[in-house]
């Protein structure tokens, strides 16, 4: 394992820990305890990469025979069971970490679509799929609108970088820069949407409003 | 691949689409951007085979080595985006479609556990399984009551068809006859439930009603 | 299979087909037919060991080739559909044999893992996995608060239980004693959550309210 391998692997560590203290503040919010807070830690912080090596037919998953994965969900989201409204005081930097998951699991996730041969359009699918997973189980957990539904760009942001992965690794460029291009794809869009508020056109009926479309009567 | 293979095909196809447009539809109503198309889009596309595949151990799951699949659920969800209004208006020419979506993903449920030697009562649950749990998974990220809960005869429409499959196979029938009767019981018992509101008998607390039972005082 | 293992074998689905009565109390509450009772049913009695199975690599899933689960769920749900109220007036003891079927859940959840030689915090993870994720994929299904995220301790029991497995297995203990031991730990705690509402502490902010935790005005 190379220089870069291994701040790769740091990085990863810090995005699982990020997740799950997302995980520990929707706990925060619905006033659970130290077990709900460990449990909706552990679904944001490796829900995401669970499914992918799930219908990848990677097995067992990733967590399985290394610990330090689950140990550090445990730990993220319990120490927010503890200082929650010091991390919410400080939920600006906590929105920078979580863009970086993003970027770091939107790269894992299409490498290892990759590596097993599949084909580009599924190397996508699983980079969006690791990115934002997580998140979409933690949220169907704690009966919230899901994020990836909100309007602000979330997941399109693991879209725009898994892209750039897939359209490099065709030129077959060193791994290094195709990682590098496409982690800061994810994360410059991420943080567009973050500082400008970006966000995609929502759907609009444009013709005959039907009774469902209908503002209920107060 | 003979000409019944290919005709089983195209319809697979169909099936996915018009399950990837209910995706969209639940997503126009949601009011969601198109990345909330194409998630609800591909999870009822997709979602009850995807189950299907990972519950008997086929690895990867179906659409990994077969982009077709996620191409076309993208492409029916995000159309829907563009078209819902349209589509909306037809819902009638959407819900026969549908049926016929549920015939042939009860088949392919029911085929593939029987392929790998599993019991008859197995290949009935992943037939039901490939057939509801697509709608069952989009209406669970988007919040709504599941279908296969409301009243309207739905998968049960996919347990008459996966019942008469394994019956049939125990007697030996040639392939294509078997496929045609499952496919044809399930969309006929289907067609009932559309055209005459076909429904089970709901649970009726029969003695002494409890304060839950009660119907809220205004 | 000596004796211990058949005895073992017999509460394990003594425990499924609480769990799967679980699914139907919880399909009655909602007024579902009886196709509804057979899903949630099969949901809460085997969920949980699905999605351990799946994430241990553990292919195909258990219920596959043993057909008895499945059965057993679906007669356990449909008896509840007929008997839901008589179920009901019995909800105490009800509550004890879940109790029981919490206990050889976690101690199977375990067992499953140390057998792959995963370390013990992943026995631990899959305990407590398979003892309590059927109840909360039937209760997200349901559209109910999941029973783990509620105030009594119900996945504590089974954390306890699981410790006490893999501090045992350490030492290298007879299998008997250590399952003894572990089903013990499990059933004690549950039954002082219950008889006592023993319960962990909730999370509370401690300083500057925020306006997302002002109770919203009428």
């Amino acid at each position: 394992m190379d220089d870069f391998d291994l701040f790769f692997l740091a990085l990863d560590y810090v995005g699982v820990a990020v997740f799950a203290v997302s995980g520990g503040l929707v706990a925060a919010r619905k006033r659970m305890d130290l077990v709900g807070f460990a449990v909706l830690g552990c679904a944001a912080g490796i829900g995401g990469g669970t499914l992918r090596d799930l219908v990848l037919g990677v097995r067992p998953v990733f967590w399985v025979f290394e610990p330090a994965y689950i140990l550090i969900c445990v730990a993220a989201s319990c120490a927010t069971f503890f200082w929650a409204s010091h991390i919410a005081s400080r939920m600006k930097a906590l929105l920078w970490a979580d863009a970086i998951g993003l970027g770091v699991f939107t790269v894992i996730g299409c490498e290892k679509a990759m590596a097993l041969g599949a084909p580009p359009v599924i190397a996508v699918v699983t980079g969006i799929m690791t990115a934002s997973f997580g998140g979409l189980i933690r949220d169907i957990m704690a009966r919230e609108v899901p994020l990836i539904f909100r309007r602000e760009i979330y997941a399109t942001a693991a879209l725009s970088g898994a892209l750039v992965y897939v359209l490099l690794h065709e030129y077959h460029l060193p791994k290094p820069s195709i990682v590098g291009s496409a982690f800061l794809t994810t994360f410059l869009v991420r943080a567009l949407a973050i500082t400008r508020g970006l966000a995609l056109p929502v759907f609009k009926p444009h013709n005959q409003p039907k009774a469902e479309d209908t503002p209920p009567q107060p």
